[in-house]
């Protein structure tokens, strides 16, 4: 912009000052941004930034006040109010790696150890362990904070089965989440088989009553820090009823995730759901459209007639294939959840030229948020009372997906227009994302 | 200590800067408190404050830093620094006044507008709305910032009843709370009749499978702003089963209220149980008993084994004597409600030589507490679980029950012989206090 200068002295000083005013004006305007909302302004500068020569300007900072004045932008004054300006949330460098996005490659080449002579019991549980530790060194690195997640392994007793819970708190990006993998062997009282016999005809009562059975899964749910990053949640599980002799009677599979953001967001949506349809259309041409749709009703929290988050796909009592087909879809699902799910939480903390919350109204509303999932899991969630329900089941394994904190505020609604309020909106009102 | 100085204006100099210092002192005591636990050292000075003459000791306060330096008192520097140290929480106005203790008299002459001769619908609608204002009108006064109660009325439709929602939130000493009274008129479905019919051998299934009813009750919960101050839980109801000619055909009470403290307070608890067998003893010697001891086991988070709180008394079901004796039990537990109450609040603001959590300890673990409050209103009580399932239903008033704040933190255990731990060990062996 001032040819003639670059190789004098005093242009290079005056290039050194503007680097410098160029991240001080960068702090002015992210606290404009969090202050006004102002969205437009911000991204004209952001524009500019990349060869920002401050030319009329200039900045004047004073304990508590600052004065971004330029030509660039309107003289704004911007109060040093600690409750409503916070510094720009630097980016968490384990963000910026990318997700590996394998092709659907051979899970028995992915998998160490994993062979197809197996029986599906020992597949699955070979597989689902794999994930839980690949999951959990990808959100450890995306935190960036060098907290680990924990490990409990816990049984339920000689031949009953346990598990291996791995749980992260108080991170830098994540705030609290949990992997956890159990496998289970028990007996299912008459009224719970008869419930199943009405989805899995070849069930038979043993004459006591009680129907041995094995159950094996991956529980996920992870909920960031950041108000702008959605939780996520995934499952996918094994059954089986087995014979008094111990052989498998009927099997079947169920799963499913389901993302839920505070604020909507269109991006994080259509992506989560592009590579939930890529999975179910590698395997069946109705998965997708079935399960996204189960999930719609499945993540619902009924009486609120407001769906927890943005879904994604729920499926249950799978078997109308041969199991090996089951398995290998759900070994596709598991080797596409972080590529699903991360760049959502990138974003939040990546420059916008699209209108965001204030940190205190993000956090507020992040809170509220975060007691509807409360909501959903305590008083919805048929896995969570199944859990709970079941005698000898490990309470702080099920309970680790609720949040850190929630809260609930009498009759809140969000003012008309409002990002909370369009967020609501989509919450009541399904979408079609792919 | 000093009388030859008692006449002489030094003295009187004296007398004033040391009442001065008195409260200086205090204030330094109350840091004292908050940050060593240390309980006995405040005990002393406090039986000598009533007559304290500061002798030869000397109060240095410097900007953020105190010395208390006192013969009675060893040396010690207090930080000022505001994570650990809190100002002592003034006193609130409003609990000092003496909460009336009405003898048990006839809720005729007590409540307006009452007559003998209502049909038992008209006379708990008048009795619950009374007190429901009553109530009200106490946690006002003693929350002590000015703030109201809003008022919510609401209709289920022409015929179908509806209800007063009356709630309060963010206060000085409150911090969330709710009294609502409501009045329903609705038809149950078969399955529901016939698990009432178990225990009601007069009800009469119409043709048509479903069965008209009445319901109404006051519905209470508090969730004071102090951790040591407990939430507090209470409802009284009246269902009718009816002909269709509207007549009334069975019809029982139910009711109940327990006590929550995030600490246990072993004079909080006798004092709240002594009340209420007071009630029980004036109208049935059995029923204090049988209703502690129902408490207990309806107030139980059974996945946890763990109570919610100290119990209290519950009953469901009760219509083994005339309508009239139950109602006149109900008045007289309504009317000890405030005084078997408020005074455990008061007591969270009164100096006392039991050892305290600190500020930081004691918001932690109520954060906690709450979040099996919640687990408890949303995964266990079947009140909860039988409001959000009925159709039309009003959620917002069903779910003022939950605090504005709750946490989870995985797998969580005080520490072993903290003031913690003692709360646990009594949630988990509930007592015998009267």
């Amino acid at each position: 912009m001032f040819p003639g200068l670059w190789g004098s002295t005093s242009a290079r000083r005056i290039l050194w000052t503007a680097s410098n005013i160029r991240g001080a004006s960068r702090n002015a305007v992210s606290r404009l941004v969090h202050t006004s909302r102002s969205s437009r302004s911000v991204a004209s500068l952001r524009a500019l930034t990349p060869g920002l020569v401050i030319t009329a300007g200039s900045i004047v900072a004073g304990t508590g006040l600052y004065y971004l004045t330029n030509f660039m932008m309107p003289l704004q004054p911007i109060l040093n109010d600690s409750s409503s300006i916070e510094e720009p949330e630097p980016f968490p460098e384990g963000l910026k790696s990318t997700i590996p996005l394998r092709e659907f490659d051979s899970v028995y080449d992915v998998v160490p150890g994993l062979r197809k002579d197996m029986p599906m019991r020992e597949k699955m549980e070979t597989l689902l362990k794999f994930y839980q530790q690949e999951i959990v060194a990808a959100i450890e690195q995306a935190d960036s904070s060098g907290k680990a997640f924990i490990i409990d392994e816990w049984s339920r007793g000689e031949g009953l089965g346990g598990g291996i819970t791995r749980v992260f708190q108080d991170g830098r990006v994540f705030e609290k989440g949990g992997v956890n993998f159990s496998a289970i062997y028990g007996s299912l009282p008459t009224a719970a088989v008869q419930r199943m016999k009405a989805n899995h005809k070849d069930i038979q009562i043993p004459e006591n009553g009680k129907l041995p059975f094995y159950a094996c899964g991956l529980s996920l749910v992870i909920h960031p820090r950041h108000y702008l990053a959605p939780s996520v949640h995934m499952n996918y599980r094994y059954f089986e009823t087995r014979n008094e002799d111990g052989t498998p009677q009927a099997w079947w599979f169920g799963g499913g995730q389901d993302l839920s953001p505070m604020y909507y967001n269109e991006t994080d949506a259509v992506h989560f759901h592009k590579h939930l349809k890529d999975v179910c259309d590698h395997h069946d041409p109705t998965y997708y459209q079935r399960f996204k749709k189960w999930a719609d009703e499945y993540f619902l929290i009924k009486f609120r007639g407001e769906a927890r988050g943005i879904g994604g796909i729920f499926f249950d009592d799978l078997n109308d294939k041969e199991a090996e087909e089951h398995f290998l879809f759900v070994a596709d699902a598991l080797s596409r959840f972080l590529p699903s799910y991360l760049p959502a939480v990138r974003r939040a903390y990546e420059p916008s030229n699209e209108p965001r919350p204030t940190p205190e109204e993000g956090k507020h509303w992040q809170g509220l948020r975060r007691g509807r999932y409360v909501e959903f899991n305590l008083a919805v969630d048929r896995g969570t009372s199944f859990g709970l329900q079941t005698p000898g089941s490990r309470v702080e394994s099920i309970l680790m997906t609720l949040p850190k904190n929630a809260s609930w505020e009498y009759n809140y609604h969000p003012n008309p227009g409002s990002l909370e309020a369009k967020t609501v909106e989509v919450l009541k009102n399904p979408k079609d994302y792919v």
